[in-house]
């Protein structure tokens, strides 16, 4: 069976490049391939020769669109437990007394089952196809949350985090018992024989791991061939503490460990300086931008452009709960906003405020496609995973969401496509996410 | 009957007076007035010899809690046609793309009745008790408005708009139109003898009006004793071509014309001067905050704590449609933000970015309390209503929320009542707001 989607159908090509059929179609095979994409649905028809009882249409109304499903390039699944919840202090202060006690509880298996259920139901609630998953310490727990994103058909990187030094008793490991049961995880991950889920090692942040841990880990990787996630240069007082520490800048902490890989994404990056930048681009290693997050922790902007025109690869991450929403949409929206705030201080004196002296009057904000490409294609590329899902080329996995922007509102005229786009962005939110497919398969809302 | 509300009740006395009773209690008469607040019911029940028969207890369950009605002290109605579309252009060029086609389609009622009809119902289901609205130009449809918030049951002030000049040919008054609709205006929504619905006297903003019309409006406030309301110092062109056609201040243009008053509201003041500020504070004028629109439209970010420490009572505004949300809830969390935005700004220098030549390690962000007294008690002080509503001082009509935080979550322990608002600011929306109460009486929701 075929299952063909006509209407309005957009996606992203490149980070400048946004592609939209407002007439179009897209074509699903019965594996969950994209076997077709564009205008003209006769012409395409007419070369498949399929058979009309191998062919199922789904007819889009003016009010909706499908689009890429949204990718979350870093989110912290126990957390989820204190979404909203302790956003009044900085990134070290709120590790200790929010939520290295959090974490420790998902040594209970029926803590880490309810808190699980609840985390990949409201991502795929929110749209979220892929996500890349920090677990907590413990082995067992994190494996529930692999089999949980299994049984509910999310795409997910899970990672066993690793923490061996400056974490309370209470939460830390010996180095052997964190590489050996990294190493359980990554087979027990692969032992699961899904193509939708995939182990990531993940130290948790060169503060709480030694030089030794982190090397062990980089040959881990290397020789298991698998996913790498961390956390980079999101505080000034964490970057203080990394220096003081490793005696080096913080990308030369994990590139010495050999963790800086073509599989390696890194949360933040809020202040990198040029020369790791070059550095991670050169690795091919990736920067997961979480704007929410920075935000309420107080850790500071991240300059996306900087990232971008420096030819790093930046998805979009909620990193629930230093990030206070597990909606990528939300991402979206606020990866705008802090943009335009960074427009601000580059171009105006802002009253009662510093004064800034060396304006740069050529920044130019993000605007809302390439935002899109964040939270789809740019997210899958940092994911190093962009050859199966992102965008809506030929071959690819049926990732998507089929979006409705009249739920709970009654427009009094219709929308063009980009303005269906703007409405989803702006003032959406997870009810506007009316079905959600991963390989081709719902797995939130219904089909006509 | 008297109805008693018992559980956590939290409101605010002041901007830095936040007042919770975790296992509290609110009373309200018959009339909607609150006559009884605080922790011990049992010596206030004593006091007041109220008969079984007479008395009503509602007990809120652990994730419920009982809060002040938000006040949306700037919200443009018509222009909620156009939520979350074209907000890739500054104030000026948003205005005549979008905004001013839009708003001359106010002449036709059929249409105003639908759209006024969704804008009243999705700030009641946000939890707005009290809106202070921009209609149109047109007199009959800015009637519909006012008709529709009262039936609705909605707090609200109510403006005809008035542009004389430097608008579009299709969407401008003549100056005597302009004064006689208002003045009609005002009279129509006084017979409607509703303590809910009170006329507001809206020039729309300096540049669309003439030194005349500004001056008539003014004495006409005076006269009739009406509130007013207008915007101020949005963004700095806007700033440029008012001080390029009226040779003065912004300030100073509408305080020429008398309409700097007790109950004047102006939105956004992102860039008032410091003799400007003095002056709105010395004539007891308020502003209202609007940091989605100020982000939206490009126009800069307003340091509120600028201008509450100058002594300048401040409110909050959706601004709908540059702002991109009819919630005051989500005001509330844009509110943080950008004061952490601001902070960073003050402390950081910002990689990639400008660099602050005039840091001020003291600046302090907000708290999210303050941001509860902006959206409640601030509001109604901004809209001269503070003797009425705004908070839960014994007196003051019951125009209050129950909120619900465990709507779309299962949450896996209980939360305390800072706690509960935590999760309600940072992440909640409109489906927790479970019940909305103005002057006692149910307009959204039910009660168990
Ligand atoms: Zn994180
Ligand atoms: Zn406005």
């Amino acid at each position: 069976m075929v299952t063909v989607y006509r209407g309005t159908v957009l996606h992203t090509k490149s980070f400048d490049e946004f592609e939209v059929f407002d007439h179009g179609f897209i074509a699903v095979d019965n594996n969950g391939k994209i076997i077709g994409l564009g205008k003209n649905y006769a012409s395409w028809l007419k070369q498949y020769h399929i058979p009309a009882e191998d062919l199922s249409e789904v007819r889009l109304n003016d009010y909706q669109f499908i689009m890429p499903g949204l990718v979350d390039c870093h989110i912290h699944a126990p957390q989820y437990a204190q979404l909203g919840l302790g956003l009044d202090m900085p990134l070290l202060d709120w590790l200790n007394t929010y939520t290295f006690p959090l974490e420790a509880k998902f040594s209970n298996r029926n803590y880490a089952e309810h808190v699980y259920r609840g985390v990949v139901e409201s991502t795929i609630r929110c749209g979220t196809t892929l996500a890349s998953y920090f677990a907590t310490n413990h082995l067992d727990s994190t494996l529930i949350l692999a089999e949980e994103a299994l049984r509910q058909g999310q795409r997910a990187l899970i990672g066993k985090v690793c923490s061996n030094c400056n974490s309370p008793d209470y939460y830390v490991e010996k180095t052997s018992d964190s590489i050996s049961s990294t190493e359980l995880f990554v087979k027990a991950v692969r032992e699961l024989k899904s193509p939708l889920i995939l182990p990531t090692i993940t130290p948790r942040f060169a503060l709480s791991c030694t030089k030794d841990l982190l090397t062990r880990l980089g040959s881990m990787a290397k020789r298991l061939d698998v996913h790498i996630q961390s956390h980079i240069s999101e505080n000034l007082a964490e970057i203080d503490a990394v220096k003081g520490i490793f005696k080096t800048g913080y990308a030369a902490v994990y590139d010495n460990a050999s963790l800086l890989t073509k599989k390696t994404v890194l949360a933040h990056g809020v202040h990198l300086e040029d020369a790791e930048i070059a550095l991670i681009k050169e690795r091919g290693t990736a920067i997961a931008h979480c704007p929410a997050s920075n935000t309420m922790l107080s850790s500071g902007i991240c300059d996306v452009q900087r990232l971008i025109n420096a030819g790093v690869t930046v998805g979009l991450g909620t990193d629930c709960a230093g990030g206070n929403s597990v909606s990528i949409q939300n991402a979206m929206l606020r990866t705008l906003e802090v943009s335009k705030h960074l427009e601000f201080f580059n171009k105006q004196h802002i009253s009662g405020s510093a004064i800034i002296s060396q304006p740069n009057p050529l920044y130019k904000p993000l605007k809302y496609t390439e935002a899109l490409y964040l939270a789809t294609l740019g997210g899958a590329k940092a994911l190093a995973l962009d050859h199966v899902t992102g965008n809506f080329v030929e071959g690819k996995e049926f990732d998507a969401l089929l979006i409705d922007v009249s739920i709970g509102e009654k427009p009094n005229r219709t929308y063009n496509a980009t303005e269906l786009l703007e409405k989803f962005i702006f003032s959406g939110d997870d009810r506007n996410v009316r079905v959600v497919f991963v390989a081709g398969k719902i797995i939130k809302g219904y089909q006509k």
